[in-house]
C-alpha cells in the first residue's frame, strides 16, 4: 500500500471541500446527494467519508471554512465588510441559500445545532473582540451592551443574506452604510 | 347538485387555508405532499385544488394572509411591533422557517418570484405608508430616503425570522429597540 504524504491528503481533502460547496450550492443541502458529492469532487463516497464522516460533517466543514474566512475580515474591516464582500461576490449566493435550508434542522436536531453553533464561535468571538477594541478606542457607542451589538449585527447579516441569496439586492449597498453608522459613537 | 352558499364556499376555502398553514410548517414546503395536505385539511385534492389551484398557489395565499396581517399591525404600530409579535407567538416560528425553505425558488424560478412578490406588495405598501406618516409629523429622521429606511426594515425582519425560525431567540427583543431608535428622528 502506498504512503500517502500529509500534503497528498490535505490537498485532497481540499479538493473535496471546493467540489461539495460547488454541489451543495447547485443541489442545496438535501439535494447534494451522495452521488452527486462524488460527481462533483471526482472522489468516491469512501475518500469523501474518510475525510469527513458523513455528509453533515462535510457540510458544517464547509461553513467553518465561511466562519474562519470571515472572522478574518472582521478582524481587519468589521463584520459590515463582511456584508460588503458578499454584495461584490454574486457568485457565492447560491451557496448562501444552502444555509436558510438547513434552518429547520437547526432548530428540530439539537446535535446538529451544537455543532453548527460550535463552527459559528470563530466568527462570533472575532465580532465581539473586534466591537471592545472599538469600544475601548472611543469609536463605538456606549450605551448599548457589546452582546446586543454582537446580535444586531448578526441579526442583520442573517436578513442580509437572506435577501441575497432569493436575488434580491435593491438597496442593500445604501442599507449598509445606516448599520454601520447605528454601531459608531455619536458626535 | 346542491346549491353551496358562498358562506359555505368562504369557509371551505378558510378550512383549507388554516389545514395547510399547519402543514407546511409541520413538513416543510417540500414535505408537504398532496396526501399530508388531504389529511391536514380534511378535504380532497379535488377541493383543495378547486379552491388554490396549486400547492404553490395554496402557499402563496398563506403567505398572503400573513403579508395582510402584518401590514394592519404595521399601519398601527410600526414594523417593529410585526416582529415583537413574532416573539411572542413562539408557535408561529414553525411556519417561518417554511419562508426560508422557498428561498432557492424565489431565485430560481422568475414565476413564482413575481407572485411572491405581489403577495408581499401590501406589506411593502404599508411600511412605506407609515414610515411617510411619521417623516410628515417629524418623527423619522430625514437624512435617509424612505425607501433605504423600508429595506433596512425588512431586511432586519427577514433575518429576525432567520433567527426566530431556527430557535435562536437570545437578545432579540433589546435589539428591536436599536432598529426602533434607528430610524426615529434624532433630538
Amino acid at each position: 500500500m502506498p504512503i500517502v504524504s500529509d500534503d497528498e491528503l490535505n490537498r485532497r481533502r481540499q479538493d473535496i471541500l471546493v467540489g461539495a460547496r460547488r454541489c451543495f450550492a447547485q443541489h442545496g443541502y438535501e439535494g447534494a446527494t451522495v452521488r452527486l458529492l462524488e460527481e462533483a469532487t471526482g472522489k468516491s463516497r469512501g475518500a469523501i467519508f474518510h475525510h469527513f464522516g458523513d455528509k453533515e460533517s462535510l457540510f458544517l466543514a464547509l461553513a467553518r471554512e465561511d466562519a474562519a474566512r470571515q472572522a478574518e475580515t472582521v478582524a481587519n474591516n468589521g463584520l459590515v465588510e463582511v456584508m460588503r464582500d458578499m454584495l461584490t461576490h454574486p457568485e457565492r449566493h447560491d451557496w448562501l441559500a444552502t444555509r436558510l435550508e438547513i434552518t429547520s434542522m437547526l432548530r428540530t436536531d439539537p446535535s446538529f445545532r451544537a455543532r453548527w453553533k460550535d463552527q459559528q464561535q470563530i466568527l462570533d468571538d472575532a465580532v465581539r473582540a473586534r466591537l471592545q477594541t472599538n469600544r475601548e478606542e472611543g469609536r463605538m457607542r456606549d450605551d448599548v451592551d457589546i452582546e446586543t451589538l454582537v446580535v444586531y449585527l448578526e441579526t442583520f447579516m442573517d436578513g442580509f443574506i437572506s435577501r441575497l441569496a432569493r436575488g434580491d439586492q435593491a438597496g442593500l449597498e445604501e442599507v449598509l452604510s445606516i448599520v454601520e453608522q447605528t454601531i459608531r459613537a455619536r458626535r
